[in-house]
């Protein structure tokens, strides 16, 4: 059970509040000189000032309790706001990425946040425990989407006939009930950018090109140096079945491997031992394979493996993996960075964030099934793959490297004012005459405002130019353009020009003419 | 309870939808028959189209049941999917309401698609039992959100030192549980467009800025003639005063006025009377105020109403209309579709789109007292007026205007395709090149796909142009590019240029150079 939401502040309340604060602070500090890595102290940090925060909310500013009456005034654990100056980031983070999916001829498509809940069913395996389900109001049953992957899926199987091939990309919402302990800084409400390619082609033509456009996306979003790890199941299958693993322990061994992202491989080589009693010596024998990382050059030397390619599975898996390189070198995006790296998830060849570790802003695969599990008729089944970027991490990289009081959220281009008499009706027909020449204008909300709160504005919207209007140049046609970002003519400068230049004079400033 | 949405579909619900069918239909019919208002029978059709899809969804093409394994395959009720060509006119929407809003200075803001169920709580009297309950899965009891409204004023509740002054807009999905027989072709998930002012100002000019914004919008969306109502709590106040409406009658007497949208004045007056107990003459003179409808001239005519003047609250009320139509006057949206209009809400100024009726696509007003709400001090309250655009409404608009086959909904400008061979490498390399200069383009993710299916796609997505390589000219260091657009040449057709011209030319060809 949580506590925050509640209504009542009672002492009790508060005395526990500071003492999970005192311990929260501790495992901080602690997790801290351990040097534990970023994303895992983050996480902690984000626990405690939610702690600091909750107790803010139910206490005054002499730390007693606040009225009762009032309740808790936050959003949903695990959720938030963006204010209007992370919505200017957000927005040019997404503008960026759209404009990388259309470059590839992606078209989008609207599905809505909940589904019925059978549609979710079965699909997500134990993370199943995370989906929102909607209350039972009568009538269907309800979840909130848990990625946007299942809803395309679901999408296609509708619409199949339609639909043999698309190129999709969706920007929206996605909600997952994570506790915070488990999620690391993880949101419960988050954006994902899919872009997937449906439909049966020639094989790993449309992989390369997901690679390519995940590449293409996180490069054109400046985020800094990058990896793209790449894995086949076949290959890993192959390497359990030359290795020696009982069919019976292939998943819960699988499950060991994929932690290799988080843990070393003594803790993962223990896991699968002790816990799950694989012999030793496959263990050991698994892990000359799976701590093996490279590019190219890996993908040549497993090849002279002859235990390895004499496996049918592992064999197929290889000669993909060749034709994927070939197509990335293609494409450009054959570097260094391209890992080979041996993962695999239960079900399927995808490779999803939940797999990948705190440090991913990136996941994908395929996944040739889904849609078949929504089609009575296997015809119907479509394969498909793709990729989703995680648009909050990528956002927490940017907001490090901006002052975000120095970012523009609005886009007003002149600011409308009066130097003396309010003249209330002439700024605004000044204002329409702009607006209807397409310039982004304000003016103050006054019917006499004061000269400085209107400059201070200009400084504050970081606004280029202000038209100044005075009764007497009014009377003779005229008003004042003045350039904000330069100082030099002091408040009451600018040029005069005649009222009926002063659109065209704009436009030539701000480079509409 | 709702039927749909079930596992099994047995003989009796079939038959049991088949008999809704027609009786939906019979209903349709008679509607039409008896001229109901369009807004009605559309709603009416939507639902049988819903009973038959149902129907289909639950039957095989025989017209006997499918198979129990499979379940219903849809989107919940009252929700649905957008396709690539409907997203394509929306997202046109969208940047048309954006750049209005932005023009005038406008910032937007994110909040989470559900707030806790407290915050929503006692802000929409009756409409409160149409919110969307998340299930109690352990921790905060919440709910989905039922506008942009309550969220943003929750925002500036929290956030107020801020933002005494925000000019703020906000694009998003709201939920809403309305039967499909009450909302006569309304969804369940829809968007809002939201523009609203916060802050104290002199009376009206935010206001009339936001009467501005809603008319530029409409013009903008091109979506034919509109009429703006608008109306003043205070003059419906002053108006019951003069007629004499007992105190303790004015909120029932308010909500039958309210209905005069939907209406003929006859049935008011006697829910006003019978149901609602209020004297006849009372009622009528009532009714010589309610029926009036007009512009400027009708204001000009009720200040001359000595009793209706001299009452404080419709004079305070007619004064502010007054200034407001002098400062739309000023902003060029005085025309003669601006009228007054005397409604009314129960709890304040503001005029929703629930009070307007079918036919409204946008509704706003002020709520000065709702931020209050969430603070314990009156002085953090903010007033607010703001306008909400419905844009399912202009979108169904707008597709009635549209042939949805013809719209182009990507946006690739070049088609790389070989005339033999595949050449698939040498296909893909030309894509890379295109996309490194900006250029959007697309290929066959074949080895060796038919000349003929891709020149399908080229008509199929009207891709303007053409690149189409062969061995020989490959080898000569040659491409060609045809215009698909003329098809003069014939498929073979297109001009040969060098290879290493090939960006510059299509650029040039696209207005890019």
């Amino acid at each position: 059970m949580e506590t925050d939401g509640s209504n009542v502040a009672g002492g009790d309340e508060i005395q526990e509040l500071k003492s999970k604060i005192k311990l929260q602070g501790e495992k901080v500090r602690a997790l801290k000189s351990l040097k534990t890595d970023q994303g895992t102290v983050d996480a902690e940090i984000a626990t405690l000032l939610d702690l600091k925060k909750q107790l803010a909310s139910i206490t005054g500013e002499d730390g007693s309790a606040k009225s009762k009456s009032k309740f808790t005034l936050k959003t949903p654990k695990g959720t938030r706001d963006y204010n209007e100056k992370e919505m200017a980031i957000r927005e040019k983070v997404f503008s960026t990425i759209v404009s990388v999916f259309k470059k590839h001829g992606a078209v989008t498509i609207d599905t809505p946040v909940f589904e019925l809940k059978e549609i979710l069913s079965g699909k997500y395996g134990e993370d199943s425990k995370l989906i929102y389900d909607l209350d039972d109001q009568g009538g269907e049953k309800c979840s909130l989407r848990y990625d946007l992957t299942v809803p395309f899926a679901r999408f296609l199987a509708m619409n199949g006939s339609q639909y043999q091939n698309i190129k999709r990309y969706q920007i929206a919402k996605v909600y997952r009930r994570d506790q915070p302990a488990m999620t690391k800084g993880r949101m419960r409400e988050f954006y994902q950018c899919d872009f997937d390619i449906a439909g049966v082609y020639d094989p790993m033509i449309a992989d390369s090109e997901v690679v390519k456009i995940m590449c293409e996306c996180l490069t054109a979003l400046d985020i800094g140096e990058y990896i793209v790890k790449i894995n086949h199941r076949k290959i890993l299958d192959g390497i359990f079945q030359i290795c020696g693993v009982p069919d019976a322990s292939i998943r819960p061994i699988s499950s060991a491997v994929d932690k290799l992202d988080k843990l070393p491989w003594e803790d993962v080589k223990k896991e699968m031992t002790e816990e799950k009693g694989l012999d030793p010596n496959i263990a050991d024998r698994i892990g000359e394979y799976v701590k093996l990382k490279g590019n190219k050059e890996l993908l040549d030397k497993l090849f002279l493996d002859q235990s390895l390619i004499s496996n049918i599975n592992a064999k197929t898996g290889l000669n993909d993996m060749v034709l994927l390189f070939k197509y990335l070198e293609i494409f450009g995006e054959s570097k260094d960075g391209n890992q080979i790296v041996r993962k695999t998830k239960k079900d399927s060849d995808e490779l999803d964030e939940t797999t990948v570790g705190v440090g991913s802003i990136a996941a994908g695969g395929r996944y040739d099934n889904l849609v078949g599990m929504f089609v009575s008729n296997k015809k119907g089944n479509i394969p498909c793959v793709g990729v989703s970027i995680g648009v909050e991490r990528v956002l927490s990289i940017l907001l490090q490297k901006v002052a975000l009081e120095q970012v523009k959220a609005n886009e007003v281009e002149v600011y409308v004012m009066a130097v003396a008499d309010g003249l209330l009706e002439d700024r605004m027909k000044i204002c329409s005459e702009l607006w209807d020449a397409g310039i982004k204008a304000e003016f103050m909300y006054k019917n006499k405002p004061k000269l400085q709160p209107q400059f201070s504005v200009c400084d504050r919207d970081q606004i280029p130019f202000a038209v100044i209007i005075g009764r007497d140049e009014l009377n003779r046609g005229e008003v004042r353009i003045k350039d904000m970002r330069s100082k030099e003519q002091g408040e009451g400068g600018g040029a005069s020009i005649k009222r009926s230049d002063m659109v065209n004079e704009l436009k030539k400033r701000l480079g509409k003419a």
